[in-house]
């Protein structure tokens, strides 16, 4: 079955992380840029701030829409989400590559499929009938 | 039941919405900015860019996360993220304000729960039983 979206979109929990790097907000950065990247995304700005006395939250956001995150290193989670446009781009690449990079034990995930083409023409009465879908899976 | 969790994440799809305020840059981050805000919310900091020929993407950053969107004017849709912690923020309010203001005429969305504290104790081996969630709906 062949499903058409604008975007796909993963919600990433990582568990038991190493709390030293989930609190190093340059580190975090440089992981999560270079995830965008890894992903064949293109970097059109990020933007990271070290919460007090705990934390980090950053967003990158990419010609293909956005990587954000969330870190709690008191807690060893971080709050991950991935969210691409397009077949050029695959957000599962850079999954794997903050996973190994944070170092989690644990992860889970969820895909959310953003913009379904069914829906945007039902819900525009019809009127959108010629909408170019950028991913297809 | 009480689900004791660090944030709350909001997904939702606005449908049919004004073509000339989803394609407007200036006005979304004016909104996006006000809906943090409605949402009693502080605003760290906002990023948006237009892109070329259509569509806007941006994003708000605040103290209790974030606030997304990405816009395909010539839909009529957009795609946007709630994401908030703690019990003095409520991402709802957001999302009613943004309704109105891009003038959405079906909207679907989905409220997810981030770090879940359940989920946190479990996956680091009960190493960290002494967590101050923030929220619990």
């Amino acid at each position: 079955m062949k499903v058409e979206q604008l975007g796909r979109h993963i919600l990433a929990e990582f568990y038991n992380c190493d709390s030293d790097i989930l609190n190093d907000h340059k580190l975090i950065e440089k992981y999560m840029t270079e995830a965008a990247e890894v992903a064949n995304a293109t970097v059109v700005t990020s933007n990271f701030h070290m919460f007090n006395p705990w934390g980090v939250s950053g967003v990158v956001v990419i010609q293909e829409s956005h990587l954000t995150i969330h870190t709690w290193p008191e807690y060893g989670y971080a709050s991950i989400d991935l969210f691409t446009c397009g077949d050029e781009v695959n957000p599962w690449l850079s999954f794997e590559y903050l996973k190994e990079k944070l170092k989690a034990e644990k992860t889970e995930t969820e895909e959310v499929s953003r913009g379904l083409v069914d829906r945007i023409r039902k819900h525009s009465n019809n009127k959108h009938q010629d909408i170019k879908f950028k991913v297809s899976v």
